[in-house]
């Protein structure tokens, strides 16, 4: 029949079992060449990476043991086990505590179950030494102290060279992100008017586009990032405060004249993007262009140096090249950019020392900023994945200043 | 004349220059007690509760070194230095790098600068040994391999028994954040229907709340957490979904006979307080009304326990009590409650476990919870300070049936 197609499956809101799997089998063939015979990882974000099992890190230790071969094996706290079944099939033996710090510390737990499970004289690979994240005020003794006869050794970067590159399905996640954190920056964009504060065109872009993105993508559609599925934002940078990354807050409602910085994103499978935009409110002074522009140049150079083979380094000083040719290098705050997928800043990073190749699949965003320390700041970032000749485009909000006039 | 009267000044939107002075004092004593010639903070709270300096951490290393005596050093990435000025007057001597990892890896700059600071053969009291939180992919050589001559001492506990203890300041901070957390609950309640999606109710309270919030408060008002001044959700604890605390989404929209579980805060200074509530959306059933029952009564129970001298256990006991009773047991998920601050759960933690005495100044959530796996779950929580005496309820939510009955 003519309409007959080979039919690809690419999950859209979330990865798929077989992912989880083939996640899990690679880091066993790395801890087969390490003679490693268990991994103990506890952050969060990686547990959720190798397994789908999402929960919030508190004072509670939570760790997820991966043997050479088995079943995956959950060791946290009771009221994080019951949304476990719910939301994963990768891990099969839970193993839990009523809370912390409990009349049986956790970490003798932990140690207690090691030993059943047969790894107490076990060389054991691991994020983290101590066996717990130490957040929200946890002490405890290490964990490496309870299980003197286990050798631990940090091994974290082979998760962190695991999700260096992105597969075709975590591909799909960050494209379908950016589609909503454009939605979320368009309705930013549209309810910015002088008068009004940072704060509530933030708040009314986030809630609308959050709620058309859940009616859109429906039910299946699962945030793992609390209430807001996509957001868009000024974070603090407001006329002479957008000279301030991270300047979190501002003292006045936006006027005229104003250079605003702004941030939006998505949540779709726990994986996000990055969309950044400079605004301008008001007609742009010559000054505004001037800066804009500059910025803008060195923006494209960036991305025209993305290819494989390339480094990391690369990439940041051929934005420097541009900004230094315009004798504003002082103007410099930050790198070039940083990978970008399941956390919001990840490897690699886009710096000028670090001598990493990009290879195709990494995702990263593409910011060089300048900033006029009681002026003004100018910073666009959009994210990217490095392709086999090149890279694409994520984000495809306008970049123009016509455009990011209001 | 007449209206002549004392004025205290209670600072009602953020910590003193005053306290911070204090708090650098009180931590130099202990430090003098163990011999430390400087503590290296690296916790990005501990260093805004040190020096009123917030900023966002990242894998860009920063740290703040308190000498025994002389000027805060604050050593991190140029792009948080812009800000710390315009935040703090604590921080005397800052030192920066461009980005991470740089040419020059910025932890051999900290400790270069350690060196040229005079503590290159000294005794450092630290919350973290690597002199870097690794957090979003960081990697890099801890900081005491880089200082062999120094001795780094872990020796966090002397700023979380600094934390464990509100002050004036502090409490008045906390109760401003109540208030604030309220309206945000009373939206949140105002908006709940069936058919409505549980994101756009909490968006909608959380937007119009931190619009009047702001309003309110004016321009000195700097919320430290981004645009959320107050917000208010339901965190996926929805239908049987509210038997799973931290559950995170729904997959449906609102429905009668839904038990809803939901969540409220504010951050006034940094400082935050914590309102839940078990709503009810429709009649209650007599099942529904017995459950809801237990849980308040065993609120209560904690609440009467909190005195001076009574024990974290004790408290947590008490409401156990009440569920023992009533033959729920099985239904209990976690313990009684946590202490609130600048985190949303710090020390102590009211556990069954943990036998430190309270304390007048601890400020504790009290939040026993019922949770009946796919039925559901059932859990208020109120903060409260303890007294000399007693105990004040610091949020004020109504917290009968009636009260919460849509």
């Amino acid at each position: 029949m003519p309409w007959e197609v080979d039919l690809i499956y690419l999950p859209i809101l979330q990865i798929s079992k077989n992912e989880y799997n083939v996640r899990v089998k690679r880091l066993r063939e790395e801890m087969g060449k390490r003679e490693l015979g268990a991994f103990l990882v506890t952050n969060g974000v990686s547990i959720f990476y190798l397994s789908g099992f999402y929960h919030m890190a508190t004072e509670r230790p939570a760790a997820l043991l991966i043997p050479l071969d088995g079943d995956l094996v959950f060791m946290g706290p009771l009221l994080e086990a019951d949304h476990l079944k719910h939301q994963t099939e990768m891990i099969r033996d839970v193993r839990t505590y009523l809370d912390y710090p409990g009349t049986t510390h956790p970490i003798d737990l932990f140690a207690d179950w090691i030993i059943q499970l047969g790894y107490g004289k076990a060389q054991i690979g691991t994020d983290n030494p101590a066996g717990a994240v130490g957040t929200y005020g946890y002490t405890g003794p290490p964990l490496n102290e309870k299980l003197p006869d286990a050798k631990f050794v940090k091994a974290d970067e082979i998760l962190w060279e695991m999700r260096l590159t992105k597969s075709p399905e975590e591909l799909a996640l960050i494209r379908e992100s950016a589609k909503w954190g454009h939605l979320a920056h368009q309705f930013l964009q549209d309810y910015t008017a002088p008068g009004r504060w940072d704060a509530d065109i933030a708040l009314e872009a986030t809630t609308e586009a959050t709620a058309i993105m859940k009616k859109t993508l429906g039910p299946d559609y699962i945030p793992l990032s609390g209430n807001r599925c996509c957001s868009a934002g000024f974070r603090g940078q407001v006329g002479q405060k957008s000279a301030m990354p991270h300047s979190i807050a501002v003292e006045r409602p936006l006027r005229e004249g104003d250079v605003l910085v702004t941030g939006a994103g998505a949540d779709v499978g726990g994986y996000n993007s990055e969309l950044e935009r400079t605004m301008i409110l008001g007609s742009p002074t010559d000054r505004q262009k001037h800066y804009f522009d500059v910025m803008l140049k060195a923006q494209d150079a960036a991305i025209k140096a993305i290819k494989p083979g390339a480094t990391c380094a690369d990439v940041d000083k051929a934005a420097n090249k541009v900004i230094h040719a315009a004798g504003l290098d002082e103007l410099a705050r930050h790198h070039t950019g940083h990978g970008i997928g399941l956390q919001g800043h990840e490897p690699p990073w886009l710096d000028q020392g670090n001598l990493l190749p990009l290879r195709p699949g990494m995702v990263v965003s593409i910011e060089p900023g300048i900033y006029r320390l009681g002026y003004a700041g100018f910073r666009h970032s959009d994210t990217l994945v490095v392709t086999e000749d090149g890279c694409e485009m994520v984000t495809y909000y306008p970049r123009d200043i016509e455009s990011l006039t209001i």
